[in-house]
């Protein structure tokens, strides 16, 4: 974890990071095989195809982009192999000067949660930050945040997620006027805050899918001190105009994330699939700034 | 998985393995480095150590109970050669005739989950059942259900658990009258209901903790199909009476699991450790047996 050797908060790196590229993006590493290009599929068996395209990715964007987040599902797919490459794929990424925030949405109790967060925040492949679910209560995040303290690190709460029903439960109303994703909310700005100090970002963040502008503008009044994981922009449907209310007035306080949009396009005439990655992370990368930072730029 | 050739759906093949062994109990492996024996830690590396460990407890165990829940978190705490450990338990446990529940409490949405239910219920070392988490939403768990019925599997998911802090949000009461716990806990019968056709118990089962008996019997009569997976017995307090409720009035519905008071228990003398923890296990049975299944036993 070279970038983190001076012990500085994850959003103070971050910050630092998306200045120096240009813009507050991420590119999701969810490699599926099935839509890998042809020249990183033949011949490889497929754990080797998957670890082969992320090393290409992670040379190609790291140019434009402050992260990378790697989406653990696609790795654990192929089991132990699976997770090995996921280890090899961090340590080239911060290799390449890339911030690595680790999409695992872990979730337990007690030691459990402690030992996941060992997992992904500790050890000679750790990540800068983690993705974490709520749904086992309060306590049960406090392992995780302690950890990110510990190591100058970050969790990401999940939030209001970008999938189609993620209202279902996330947005049921309660007894005392706030909704499920409004008391989860709540309490992540109330730990972000508490660690923050004077820095404008506490260790906690929240995912908060593109795929809800208006929950996002309210949700980024009510966690001032925390900064936004924010996926599906691009392929998922989310907008330029939709990620916008994720940033605080400053033209901070958003990661926004692309996947699909980043790792599969088009190559035009001439382009090389390496060159077709880097141009579509260059152009992410330019259209969220030129939209969400015109004071940062 | 050779208790599955057959494609019976894993209801089934766990009421008939928990009559064959004498009681409705599963042990967890949750192997914490500093509480394994010494005899188990001499000279071994911390990897090595969970495998010597969780391999005998699997031979000393098997002869008692018709499950083992490995706890993911204490094997990816040592990455991708503790998943590998996790792969090789999956093995001995089914060499050694026991169902597995993959206790990873995964969640995400689309592909991933997709993802995440071939790696734990597909392939060459998969788990007979899985724990999952709803927070996201119901279409987030679908890909987990369609991987169970596909595969003759199980999801459990988590919808009471047994931390102390579990009401914060699950408890939540909302505006039409039911819990958040309630709302999760209707999806989970009628999907499990749906897929029961003839038989008591479909494959989508409920995590629900032993530390809250009044919740549990509520709980039972709104999950008629559901098969419970009962964490929390034995050192985080729950205790026989405190399970009862979980059970249906024939005496089946219920997957009751200790952990630590099996794996870590105090040898009398001329005890070896193995001896130690295949009397645990058959006092957990007996116990539970005893007081929950008079008429099954």
């Amino acid at each position: 974890m070279p970038e983190n050797e001076s012990g500085r908060p994850f959003a103070q790196r971050w910050l630092d990071a998306a200045k120096q590229k240009g813009g507050p993006v991420c590119v999701g590493l969810d490699p599926v095989l099935e839509r890998l290009p042809a020249a990183v599929r033949d011949g490889n068996k497929a754990v080797g195809s998957i670890e082969t395209f992320c090393l290409g990715v992670i040379e190609a964007v790291a140019p434009f982009v402050p992260a990378v987040k790697p989406q653990l599902a696609c790795f654990e797919r192929y089991g132990s192999e699976g997770l090995a490459v996921y280890e090899r794929v961090v340590d080239a990424a911060h290799a390449a000067g890339l911030l690595v925030i680790a999409d695992a949405k872990r979730g337990d109790i007690g030691v459990s949660a402690s030992h996941y967060a060992a997992a992904f925040l500790e050890g000679p492949h750790a990540a800068d930050a983690l993705t974490v679910s709520p749904y086992l209560g309060p306590d049960t995040l406090e392992p995780f945040i302690e950890s990110a303290v510990k190591n100058s690190a970050a969790v990401f709460v999940l939030v209001c997620t970008s999938n189609p029903r993620s209202g279902t439960w996330q947005g049921l109303p309660t007894n005392d006027g706030r909704r499920v994703v409004e008391h989860v909310a709540d309490f992540v700005e109330s730990m972000s805050k508490k660690h923050a100090g004077a820095e404008a970002y506490g260790p906690v963040g929240a995912v908060v899918g593109a795929t809800h502008p208006d929950e996002a503008a309210a949700l980024r009044q009510r966690m001032p001190h925390v900064l936004f994981l924010v996926p599906g922009f691009g392929a998922q449907g989310g907008g330029v105009e939709d990620v916008l209310p994720c940033f605080r007035e400053d033209g901070t306080g958003a990661v926004v994330t692309a996947s699909r949009s980043v790792l599969y396009p088009e190559p035009v005439e001439g382009e090389t699939w390496r060159d077709a990655v880097a141009r579509a992370a260059r152009e992410l990368r330019d259209h969220v700034a030129g939209a969400a930072l015109p004071s940062a730029g």
